[in-house]
């Protein structure tokens, strides 16, 4: 009892992406059909795909920032009605009765989040992300993309539900509003839109990228200073004078030297993941109290409020509309850093 | 214009302490002279006396653990009178004007608070710490002793100048009272104080300890629980159950293994300085968005805070006291974790 979809799928870590067919499940009484127009592409996407977080589950469709229409809605589905515009992002699923679920926290379920892909769910099926044509998800994991977008806004809106939510924690937990001293190291696909919502919350935003070549960018997002990093200068020139860092870059970093950047209890948010260990003097946090805090994405809740705020703020992703055929090539743009900031695919091109 | 008082003095990294005289500048008006009674041993008196944390400023006289009784005040010092019970910790002056200063946390002077021994002070002059007849510090500096300690528990409440202060910083900073769950990372100078104040706000305190041997008195300062970690079993049984760990060890710990102990939003708390590098995975920190806080000490309203807390539940170091011949074998002691559990130089001692 399913349906069958056009997707990409990758058979293995090192297979490229194929056009495929893939079942879809007949909707349950909580279940929502999505009509999938925009489907992100995500860094972590590539690690899971390319095997670098452990082994995938192939053949793997990815995709886990997914904007569509809905297309048909379970019998006891009362928030979301057929036509309306939604989205997707990391979680399809959680147990609902855990001390996380019940604080809006189901990224860190007792029982374990179901991942959007790649992951197996609570009925024993592995899941399928956004790069295909429909997906069927649990009512409670489909968040409204508010009116005020318009169809033009739609692809840059998608890139919000796992970079902006991912950003949007952070900033939200560590207090940011006006007069806040943020910087943002790395100015890609998290970062970038790090920048646009911290500036919308009234934050005075500093990018500290390697090189000055996105400068004028980022000053367009609404940054107040840009600095590169390479030469070392910065390090010097803004010690103690940040109260946030939101790392997103998702290598090492000289983490020492961004430390001494934070002000007394200044904060080093680390929502990139590199797989080496992140390395950090004792000393760099005993001085000035620093911390460092990691989160993962944020739950259905607070998804919605970043989904909302953006939509009051007009905050889109700046993206790169590309079709099903690029998506091996910008795989390789990604991890070289070459996008220019999200490369999201247009769902139309699956069937080729 | 000085007056000399006996004291220990390393000349160099290498030498042992010898008996010496040393001066002490007449009392400017602002300005408390402390006959020393008690001068506790803290391992990083032995970082510094040993250079590893850098050359120091030889002749050292170490000591930032000082209790004594008021001998002499200059003409404007109101708050302190002769006779007095005093203690001074780990700090000496500081510029009074920054908003670190402001706030009370004189620890993180922009100007550079002077530490209590070792450091060029405000006057070109270096300071001399605790291992001697007297002292004499800036009234600001000096903190009151509670009337419900009586004689008996002094040498006691000497280590509380730092020790206490440096664990009392981050249970209070992280909320701890009834019911917080609260690890304690190493039992030895700074960990069996951090118990006993964790145990008297409420906490529920379980000692993560490499071996079982101190289980007796962790149990005997308020821990409900005490986990050896050598066999490594404690991390699978209690993954994801404390709020707060507060981590004591001097050397480097296998941090990831630890802060799979934290439940979400769960703070490591690091007070030890190890010479190495924290390594810490960010998957460790993205599951249940955990944070590592550093911290130094904290500011002189906290310190006395910190003692009348004390003072009012009746919490003393536990400690050996010793002549002011031990203290090179005392170090040693100190460094293989021998002491129980932290020694305190009788200063009548001093002069042989």
């Amino acid at each position: 009892m399913t349906t069958t979809t056009p997707a990409l799928a990758a058979a293995s870590a090192d297979a490229g992406f194929e056009r495929v067919q893939i079942d879809r499940r007949d909707l349950r009484a909580d279940d929502v059909r999505i009509d999938i127009r925009w489907a992100g592409i995500c860094h972590s996407d590539i690690h899971m795909k390319r095997g670098e977080w452990g082994e995938a589950l192939y053949p793997l469709t990815p995709g886990h920032e997914i904007l569509g229409t809905v297309l048909e809605v379970g019998s006891d589905v009362i928030d979301h009605k057929v036509g309306d515009v939604v989205g997707v992002g990391c979680l399809v699923d959680s147990c609902g009765e855990c001390a996380a679920c019940k604080d809006g926290e189901e990224q860190y379920c007792a029982k374990g989040a179901v991942q959007t892909y790649g992951a197996e769910d609570y009925h024993g099926e592995t899941t399928k992300g956004g790069y295909s044509g429909e997906v069927v998800v649990r009512d409670d994991f489909v968040v409204k993309v508010p009116d005020s977008y318009d169809e033009s806004d739609y692809a840059g809106v998608t890139p919000l539900l796992c970079a902006g939510i991912t950003t949007y924690h952070p900033l939200k937990e560590n207090g940011v509003g006006p007069g806040s001293r943020v910087g943002v190291i790395g100015m890609g696909g998290l970062g970038h839109v790090a920048v646009k919502i911290a500036s919308a919350m009234g934050a005075d935003v500093t990018v500290l990228s390697r090189t000055d070549s996105k400068k004028q960018d980022g000053m367009s997002f609404g940054a107040k200073d840009f600095r590169p990093t390479e030469d070392g200068t910065a390090f010097e020139e803004l010690a103690g004078s940040f109260d946030l860092l939101v790392n997103t870059v998702g290598s090492g970093i000289p983490l020492d030297s961004y430390m001494g950047l934070l002000d007394r209890g200044g904060v080093l948010a680390n929502v990139g993941a590199p797989e080496d260990s992140l390395e950090v003097s004792a000393f760099s946090m005993l001085t000035n109290r620093r911390s460092i805090k990691g989160n993962m994405i944020g739950g259905l809740p607070e998804t919605q409020e970043m989904l909302d705020f953006c939509g009051e703020h007009g905050i889109t992703a700046t993206v790169e509309v590309i079709d099903a055929g690029q998506v091996d090539d910008y795989y390789d743009k990604v991890v070289s850093g070459d996008v220019r900031y999200r490369a999201v695919i247009d769902t139309e091109t699956l069937t080729g």
